[in-house]
């Protein structure tokens, strides 16, 4: 299978060294600024193009890494293409293509920093598509770069997509808080690493729901009220804790 | 070094068990619960007293494993006990033992249930002591189960136990609205798993500022506007979802 990337962003890397590891030629990267096209390509072999209208016409599948609001104009120079055009949105509907012939979603379900490396194996991918045999293209494709394939229609996604704000962006911001807190104190990050891991690892095999800990699922008022007046330099986290806290004591 | 414990919850059970591992004798154990005391001392060959101040004078050190506001309670029968008495509370102040002659605080930094094992060689311990040579006992008895010693003081620990909040309780609730948005529109809570392990990977090596990603930080209105529709029927977690990203917004 003969695939093309338009975009040299975080999603962008980390599917084009995916494909490159699992021996799926890579023919070529399109992205707004041509240099960052040519240093992806140069790392997977590709050959970054200046125009989208370029993209070779052998790409089986070209995927759609780019900004949300700039994948509809990207869907338009491919008119005349025949192959699959997926975007790897999770917010942006199968719609947003509805304007070519063969058209999905190819949604990786995880948060890519350019510096880290992932075991791309392990990513959730959603997949979506207007016709069978478009999911089964997007199928194939999947399996060869992860174990973990999802069949995710439009609406599901959307919740998804929403729902790892919760699972990832919100905790990442806790887990900045508690670093600032600690620093501000003289302690370092590393001593709460072990509990964040702990955390994540526990709701691998048990509801989240059901190993709830802290002052606020025990009801532990001497502790919140002396939390509480710890954050008073901190109104904006103060507010944070009272609310999440107060979530937390309505599900006893 | 012979040691016993004082209670019989999550705490007093994962040290019980941590400490039998390393072939540390636990003497006795004292629960509230006599049955419970029983069932423990069961599992780690040490023998249940049905008093506090029948635990054995030969221990070397009695931990204290009990809920913050019975701490004080448990320490008042020891006051003729010669040996080192620690709590394991990161809440609770160093002084909270100070009728007695030798104590500390002995706070592994961690989120323990029950039912799940834990390698305890990576929990953080967090010691204190009124004298020198206690906090050196105390070091000797934590090194034998964890290779995460920290020394920090009464006002260090309150700063860890919010810190702790933020980086534990509050994530571990946000992964509960995330897994039930999941159950509510037909989706496994497996898929979103390898994103809440990444998440939680990603800041071994990263602060977690420098890896905040998301609609918010991305200042991504379109989609910020979707998700709040998409919580139309939740409005407390929709306040929830409006304050986080607010402030992540912020850090922009």
């Amino acid at each position: 299978m003969l695939v093309s990337i338009i975009g040299s962003g975080n999603v962008a890397t980390h599917l084009a060294k995916a494909l490159n590891t699992a021996n799926v030629q890579v023919l070529n990267i399109w992205s707004k600024h041509f240099k960052n096209a040519q240093a992806l390509a140069g790392t997977v072999n590709a050959k970054a193009v200046e125009e989208v209208s370029q993209i070779s016409d052998k790409s089986d599948i070209i995927l759609i890494a780019v900004k949300d609001d700039a994948i509809a104009a990207m869907a338009a120079p491919l008119k005349n293409y025949s192959g699959i055009v997926a975007h790897t949105s999770g917010a942006v509907a199968l719609n947003a293509l509805g304007n070519l012939e063969n058209y999905g979603v190819f949604y990786p379900l995880q948060t890519f920093s350019k510096q880290k490396d992932i075991d791309f194996s392990n990513v959730p991918l959603c997949l979506e598509a207007n016709k069978a045999a478009n999911l089964n293209k997007l199928k194939q494709l999947a399996n060869l770069i992860s174990k973990n394939i999802y069949e995710v229609d439009s609406q599901q996604r959307q919740t998804l997509h929403l729902a790892a704000v919760f699972a990832c962006n919100f905790p990442n911001y806790l887990y900045g808080i508690a670093q600032q807190l600690l620093a501000q104190n003289q302690l370092d990050f590393d001593i709460i690493k072990p509990l964040i891991a702990e955390t994540a690892h526990k709701v691998k095999t048990a509801l989240p729901t059901a190993v709830q800990t802290g002052p606020a699922i025990r009801n532990d008022e001497q502790t919140l009220k002396k939390h509480e007046e710890l954050l008073e330099q901190h109104p904006e986290w103060l507010t944070i804790y009272k609310l999440l806290s107060q979530q937390i004591k309505k599900t006893r």
